[in-house]
């Protein structure tokens, strides 16, 4: 079904309220695809009923991307202009909220040459270091959500005629971000308190490392001394709540960057730089990748994995069971938003200075002693499936069952 | 009749190539309304074809611009950040075309305070003083053109379901831009032959005044000396043919800022700040308008009046056949590209320094002595009819007809 304007409107607050908590005064930047037209005015609409200052939204469109990654010189993809920096840190600097919306093609770049794709990102990547360090540090309020646009939509329900894909797909997002519910906002301050209680449990616990086994996996991963679980909202630096990314059912936390050993096996499409990699095994060493394949895509991959030093070591390990509601979709998205809240999954790239106890104020040199990861990727990957048993190990070397049979082995009540 | 995926990427190729006649190896900037994504993409394509090293694409909505103006404080709606005017400049001085896809909602702001638009647009004219600096004195091409919006469509044919109107907006716009034709660049070929030979005709003439006579209208306006003619057409600084506007079928020239005096009564409503002004009078003394009157919109005329110094003095008078194609469609197009390409009109505010002998290379001390009006705004406002009659007053003192009933006086070949 069509969503009515009702269901959007509580979309819309949901995201102003739950996702940025939008306060009176504050400014907010949308990064919006032009396909999301309709909904961006709604949640300006409702941005501005929550006191905002100003809206401001950087559109972008696909297809333009498209054709500059097709047809633009080398140097015009590598030049990334001072007022697009200049942009998005004066909202920065300023306090904003920033919500992104976002839905990409899975396919977008399929036939562009790997190069132009990886010069690209790398310049963006290193344009926009001040700007990450923002977010990651929750500096400012940020959330990310997802609209259904033609592409996308085509992609999750081939078999379906575009608009019916596009309604079939609102449905699931309300199911999923709890937007079908009486109130969303009460609903998520549920779930919210759900998620807690994991990371609570887990902060205590101060697991050294855990251990995952499933078929095609066998990984043990290290964690940094007084790292810090996190998990549904936090708080910015000044103390406002906020939801990241919407939906979550993930609870992180820091892997150390030299301690990861093993093998560990995808167990669904990662979709990276406009192309799907699918079905890849990564192999580490102290930390760092040495072999990897992939069935479809691996050129993708290695794209990824020679961005920086960085991009090969873990910054986040992610426990999701796999009875979450979005695995029990039985879908694949093709959207890392919605995959990675379905799976236990862990990233490639820079870590969350936020999982680490001092972590915000850390410079990169004590970053560096302390395992933190940097890099100017941060790429969620799925690894979790039914049959993946994990293991805690504490301090003392005792190991405690944390996941079994793709769910968690504890009871948090 | 809905626009073919043909007549859309006929009407991007003529602005490409007759618009801004882009050049292999240069950027294009474009400004768009969100609304025209799809034409924005068949343009951006053409432009690629064509060569272009990068197609960047300013986005707007006019439904976050009403939210922005409703709700923003004045500080917010007053304060034009850096990055905005580094972003056009950039363009600008990169010597990349500039394309605007025009199609205001002509009633978009009629319940916002009159004050809070004045302010924006007051902020936004001082921030960009310099870009439009490039725009008036052809430092580089630009063109505008339209594309129909919902609410514009609407507007014309009020009559029509929306979808209707749409179409019946492209069938008009196809015509009046000779995109129904087998080879609209051709026809424009010829359509610029045609205005040549009338500006050139002018050219030679250079009258001192043009003394109108019309219902309402009783005006004399004083040429400045050395004043050029210009009409289709025109060249940038470094050589490159454009037309800076599609429709066009005006010769417009100079006035002398101080040598208007009489009265003129507009013919077709003004849209000016997404309000309406219509049947107004204007009395001119020495130049300056002191005083006026509005049945529609008069508090919005005011505060065009009261933009600056320059807002009550003229700075453009161009002439257009009633016969004109825009004409005798006999539609009123609440959007001044098209009304002023149907009558005869003169300009409120900055004279283009191409006007006149020069004029580029002037400063502002030589401006003002030679009589060129400067202001943030230009603004055409449509005064001709079928009932109108035109003279031309030589140096000798001895006088012409040059419109009469509302057409030429004069045979041109
Ligand atoms: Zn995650
Ligand atoms: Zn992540
Ligand atoms: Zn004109
Ligand atoms: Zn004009």
């Amino acid at each position: 079904m069509e969503p009515t304007q009702q269901q959007l409107e509580k979309y819309a607050d949901l995201a102003i309220h739950t996702g940025v908590n939008l306060q009176e005064g504050q400014a907010i930047m949308i990064n919006a695809p032009v396909e999301s037209a309709d909904f961006v005015r709604t949640v300006a609409r409702k941005a501005y009923e929550a006191g905002a200052k100003d809206v401001h939204v950087r559109w972008n469109d696909e297809d333009l991307t498209y054709l500059k990654m097709k047809h633009a010189p080398m140097e015009v993809l590598e030049n990334v202009a001072q007022w697009k920096v200049d942009e998005v840190m004066s909202y920065a600097k300023d306090g904003a909220a920033i919500l992104s919306i976002y839905a990409p093609n899975p396919d977008l770049l399929k036939d562009i040459d790997p190069e132009r794709v990886a010069a690209t990102n790398k310049a963006s990547g290193q344009a926009l270091k001040e700007y990450r360090q923002y977010i990651m540090n929750d500096k400012v309020a940020w959330s990310i959500v997802s609209v259904p646009t033609e592409n996308w939509a085509r992609k999750i329900f081939p078999e379906l005629d575009v608009n019916e894909a596009i309604d079939q797909l609102w449905d699931k997002i309300f199911q999923i971000t709890r937007v079908d519910q009486e109130d969303p906002i009460q609903a998520w301050e549920e779930h919210n308190a759900t998620l807690r209680k994991a990371r609570e449990y887990l902060n205590q616990k101060q697991y050294k490392k855990l251990v995952y086994k499933a078929p095609g996996t066998d990984l043990s991963v290290q964690l940094v001394d007084n790292h810090i679980w996190h998990g549904g909202d936090t708080k910015t630096q000044q103390g406002v709540k906020f939801n990241p990314n919407m939906p979550t059912e993930e609870v992180f936390t820091m892997p150390h960057k030299d301690g990861v050993n093993g093998t560990v096996t995808s167990t669904k499409p990662l979709n990276y730089a406009g192309n799907l990699i699918e079905n890849f095994t990564l192999t580490f060493e102290n930390g760092k990748v040495v072999d990897f394949k992939a069935e479809k895509g691996e050129e993708t991959l290695k794209l990824l994995l020679d961005t920086d030093e960085g991009a090969r070591h873990l910054g986040e390990v992610a426990l999701v069971p796999h009875h979450s509601p979005i695995s029990q979709s039985e879908l694949i998205f093709f959207n890392t938003l919605y995959d990675e809240n379905a799976s236990c999954h862990l990233a490639l790239g820079g870590a969350y200075p936020t999982n680490i106890k001092g972590g915000s104020d850390m410079n990169d040199e004590e970053k560096a002693s302390h395992g933190v990861n940097d890099s100017m990727v941060h790429e969620d990957f799925m690894m979790g499936s039914a049959d993946m048993d994990i293991d805690g190990v504490l301090e003392d070397g005792t190991t405690e069952p944390v996941f079994r049979n793709g769910n968690w082995a504890i009871d948090f009540d």
